[in-house]
């Protein structure tokens, strides 16, 4: 493997922009891992290597740009792209080329990124899976419905790539794949030109080997200047242990390697303690789900009045009947979302993190099956940030991630609070 | 004038369904109208009218698909249209025509809608005007952004037309053109497909001549049963006059007749009482400013990072550094509408209604200026659901709306109210 497709985001920005390293060569790099692993990976809905070269010397030639001057990135193929095709997981837009890049993209590119090409989605983001497999074991889901983006920056064909989440579907990955997933506070990256599922939960978001990476792409997509992490101390961090009501669902080894982080951090110095969701979480799983059915039915009304034949089996049955359910059923649901994003932004006051897992235990065998969102729900519709970090095996040696929850709109500083307990659980 | 362009929705549809009239002939007599009022008005930039009436003809021969089974109707050039082109008002976007229809669209014409064409929007439907002009006097402004709806309802060349409102684009259009304008509670209709200018502001609207029309459209795009209007007594109705902040700015004539509707309902026995907007009001204009210029210029990256030419002096004025206020400076002003949402809610429970001015004052002169937008902002941001009446007159024999402000998410109880409003005005 040419090694500099392993270098971290940091290091590669830093040295391109010392003029110690090109970004046709870091390209390059990222080319030949993805010609080496892509028949097994499948990670890829489009690539075009001489594109992505020719992208890669107009940086070298041109001035700095931004924050990701030269960096390769990926873009979920759910997200609009001009010059590339743009498929969102079905059939109905096969060859479907957009007039503009989403504003993700164009951000992206304006900071100096270079766009690599299109991982792969499920179906309109949703449940119907595409083809990739789990970099660790084809024979396992990636996860979804960010399949593509989690796979390829696990396995080093890009720095960064962007996804999106509206149930799990950027935790649920990483966690799979064994790389680092961002789920920002709702509204922080615009989903302008990303195609809708559920305009209330749906969450661009980011993927990364390192958590100091991702604010370089935040600031591509935010406008704030590059920040560094502040060193926080483990010491007297208040830790919420959340198991949230959807506790039994984790495998027992989830259970344990959650408790023993959080025994772990207890013992570095962190006042731990339980968060217990009452209140109306009692009903948040079915009235958030009743949320999501009725308004992904709505978003592909031209899809569903169109061309319902070359729908999934799995989405013609959640759509065939609309409205899936009535209006002022929906509208109690998001009643109930809304009681439960201020129970939460109360409850998790005398909090500095929330600590809960990623996914219920490893990647599962098999590609038909995406796994399960049971612990992604909570921060996508509460609207606060997480963060899921690779630090766990689990007994198949696939990974699994740890989720760290922070406050909405405060993201930075859940950066600083994830490479704190990153380094704490490592020591 | 074939006169069949002057009937309401509902007769309209009621005669389709009852086999008295065809949807060919209603068709037909709208593009009479228009054929007689374009050339004066130009409220379109997309007419087709051998397409109009062979959708005409394929309803009339199909078995009645949903609520506005028939009906022509128009939609802004904002949202997207498989089957025609769509421009956002922009030279950026000229010629491009869409994959989909946007969602509102596609339900709509799955209820059975016949769509006549496409509306005059301003640029990305912001301040920068096109070219229709207000019916009653050419030499005037029609309004904007959702200009072409306005217009072509209000002259009889549609029954009803799609606008959005994200400032004050569907309710002072609606009142400078003299007929009804609908902006729903915040979500209530489907953005995807319509060209984003400010996420957290950008609602799909309704543009009608009668109260009793508006159930017909929303039906169609909620997915609700048409639910007729109950009778409602003015005899003890909880009436909020609320004069806003920027009462000074509108007209004195203006201040005089929202005045005299407000002691007119007390007459007929409503209970009238100020609303005064405290709190978290005072910051209300310019973090709501502040907001949607960090969304348009987020929102338009593409366009802005590619052809910034082609975008008009005004739009890039505002967009020519990036980020235009800081994200902290934008999370901030998120933070007012916020409170500001929730402190309306809390005060607007004394209330069944709340009477404020649709503009400062009748449509000014010129087309370079679409209007003040200073009274449409407080129901937009706030997410409530709101109406325009065409009751006054101004001192030229313009037009001058009405507005009535509801409860979020009571959009239906909003209708009866505003019905039994307009009764007690006119008797």
């Amino acid at each position: 493997m040419n090694d500099l497709c392993r270098l971290s985001a940091n290091e590669a920005v830093e040295r391109i922009n010392q003029g110690k390293l090109t970004s046709e060569e870091l390209t390059q790099a990222c080319l030949e891992r993805i010609e080496e692993r892509e028949p097994e990976v499948e990670a890829w809905m489009h690539l075009d290597a001489g594109y992505s070269l020719a992208q890669a010397r107009e940086r070298d030639r041109a001035a700095i740009r931004g924050p990701v001057h030269g960096l390769p990135f990926a873009v979920k193929d759910i997200m609009d792209t001009a010059d590339m095709p743009t498929g969102y997981g079905s059939p109905i837009y096969q060859g479907y080329r957009p007039r503009a890049d989403a504003a993700c993209v164009a951000m992206t590119r304006a900071a100096g990124g270079v766009l690599l090409g299109k991982t792969v989605t499920t179906e309109f983001a949703s449940r119907h899976p595409g083809k990739t497999k789990n970099p660790h074991d084809p024979t396992h889901t990636p996860g979804g419905s960010s399949s593509g983006s989690a796979a390829a920056v696990a396995d080093f064909m890009a720095f960064m790539a962007f996804g999106t989440q509206t149930l799990g579907s950027v935790i649920r990955p990483a966690s799979f794949c064994g790389c680092v997933g961002y789920k920002p506070s709702y509204g922080e990256v615009s989903t302008e030109g990303v195609k809708e599922n559920t305009g209330s939960f749906d969450t661009v978001g980011l993927f990364g080997r390192a958590v100091e990476d991702l604010p370089l792409f935040r600031a591509a997509v935010t406008g704030e200047p590059v920040r560094a992490l502040e060193a926080v101390s483990v010491k007297g961090l208040r830790v919420g242990l959340c198991r949230t009501p959807l506790w039994d669902r984790a495998q027992d080894y989830t259970q344990a390697l959650v408790e023993g982080a959080a025994a772990q951090l207890a013992k570095a110095g962190a006042a731990v303690t339980d968060l217990d969701l009452g209140g109306p979480f009692t009903d948040f799983e079915p009235m958030g789900r009743r949320v999501s059915d009725y308004e992904i039915a709505r978003a592909l009304s031209w899809e569903r009045t169109h061309h319902f034949d070359l729908l999934s089996e799995f989405q013609q049955g959640k759509m065939k009947d609309w409205p899936v359910v009535s209006y002022d059923e929906y509208r109690e649901a998001e009643g109930v979302m809304s009681a439960c994003r201020a129970y939460l932004d109360e409850a998790s006051k005398a909090f500095d993190v929330l600590l809960t897992p990623s996914a219920t235990g490893e990647a599962p065998e098999g590609l038909d099956n995406t796994g399960d969102t049971s612990f992604n729900i909570l921060a996508t519709w509460t609207y606060v940030p997480c963060v899921t970090l690779p630090v766990f095996k689990g007994p198949s040696g696939l990974p699994v991630g740890l989720q760290l929850v922070g406050h909405r709109c405060r993201d930075h500083r859940l950066f600083e609070i994830s490479r704190a307990v990153l380094a704490a659980l490592s020591s």
